[in-house]
């Protein structure tokens, strides 16, 4: 057992939770959220995803989010830039770091982003090469390194090649994705463990979803291994795409309150941030699916 | 860590699930339900609670439950008794185990069972010397263990008196409830780590609530440390008496799903539990509070 002293979360709630939300959400409701997560101590908050219109409607409006989107001292409002073009977009509207989204599923690549691995590896090059020309920091994710929903069972050898090679390209920070979260404790740790052999543990995140109720045990589990960042969504927004009505991403008041019991830091105000999905999720009409803040809003 | 290799379920939806539910439920639905967990797999049911009807009207078929349920080989069906005459009801529908439920916590014994912890132990007495005599098991409940809706915190060392008391009296068993679910990991295992000192681990069981989303991780570094007996309840019947809306019971679906990935055997069908689990919220109108149960059924 050796639990890091702090966590750093990276909320991917107004990304991540809201992108496929079927309703359109002002760019006002979305940019108060952003600052409400700022004002409760959240460091890091991937704030807009430069995709086209056409696939990710709901992130039509992320040049308005990342010009107006008010800049906390200490925070980094990063934004998913899935090719150069998007890269290109979002430099223009002066983001400090970017994200890549890679598989380490076949299946899921190819339905997904339509293309194999190795393309999407290649794809990825020249957007890691501008970035840098940019001084842009780059954040990789691999999805389904916990399981697929076409192939089932990932090796944990396929997650830490793509890991490996994320990192090779540049990338300083590699987020682990349970997409479908039908992962286990015993199975993240083996991921955990193949990946970090050939990655440093400190530049590893654990992105987990709660669709099978395991994140939180999961996430105890790879925190006894040393994994100190953690991303997660305000209030779980989000849900599953490969299950409707179940859900996906982690509830942040969740892993905060898990982070607080165990006495390691993350800088974060329980109540504030709680308050923040109550006000969120009655914004757009959700369910609130952080128990933690559920209970806090009904006791 | 030294996960056990077999962890026995006590399923007790049919009794601590239904028993707060305020429309009646009929006997027939309670005498299915039973029988369901039992095919599912599940080898020790709690079945009814001798109460007065006066204060838990939900139980007040206790006697024909018992006495009508079809009795699975290997199937331990366990009541609640909290008092002689309870048990004396109990023993004649032909009960094989009884149940007796104090706290850690004295201003929740007040509130509870309105009597101080040191009553509720004096009245225990007769219970164990009458269930003794009759050869019938005593489980031991200790509820409040890791925090108490008007106390807060616990200290461990009171939860570790309670349940030797109760040990040495002649419980078979003691399961230590985190009645509210604001218990963390850390706690759970600090708890545990004190309680086990006077009584052996395979002893001692977990029942713990998911309010806060805590269930899973803390049974995960309970286990880590030897429980092997854990409560649950199927699709986490119950709900929070004390904060509404919010969880109660961890459920077993989901308790099942983290035991498989841990290699664990618990001789449990999952795809039949989650049946089971999906069938009795239609039939009582609840929201199924398993996340497993939802994933399975909604994929």
């Amino acid at each position: 057992m050796a639990f890091p002293k702090q966590v750093r979360l990276v909320e991917v709630g107004p990304r991540d939770g809201l992108q496929n939300e079927p309703e359109p959400i002002s760019t006002a409701t979305k940019l108060e959220l952003i600052d409400r997560l700022g004002a409760s101590g959240i460091r890091h908050i991937e704030a807009a995803s430069f995709v086209s219109p056409k696939w990710v409607p709901q992130m039509a409006d992320h040049r308005e989010v990342m010009t107006s989107l008010t800049r906390r001292p200490g925070v980094v409002y990063s934004a998913l830039t899935p090719n150069l073009k998007g890269l290109e977009a979002a430099l223009e509207c002066g983001v400090e770091e970017v994200a890549v989204f890679g598989a380490a599923s076949e299946a899921f690549s190819q339905k997904n982003i339509n293309c194999s691995i190795a393309e999407s590896l290649q794809r990825f090059e020249p957007v890691l090469e501008r970035a840098k020309q940019a001084n842009v920091r780059v954040r990789g994710y691999v999805s389904c390194v916990l399981g697929c929903p076409y192939e089932g069972e990932i090796d944990p050898a396929k997650v830490a090649e793509v890991s490996k090679a994320l990192y090779q390209m540049g990338c300083y920070e590699v987020s682990l994705g349970d997409t479908i979260g039908t992962g286990t404790p015993l199975k993240a740790k083996r991921m955990i463990e193949a990946v970090s052999r050939d990655i440093p543990m400190d530049k590893l995140a654990a992105h987990f979803h709660d669709t099978y109720g395991q994140a939180l045990a999961n996430l105890y589990a790879v925190l006894e291994e040393g994994i100190s960042v953690v991303d997660s969504s305000v209030a779980g927004l989000g849900g599953c795409p490969y299950a409707k009505g179940a859900s996906g991403n982690v509830a942040s008041e969740d892993v905060v309150y898990l982070l607080d019991g165990l006495e390691i830091e993350t800088g974060i105000d329980l109540d504030k941030l709680a308050g923040t999905g109550t006000w969120i999720t009655q914004a757009i009409g959700r369910p609130n699916r952080s128990k933690v803040g559920v209970a806090l809003a009904t006791k």
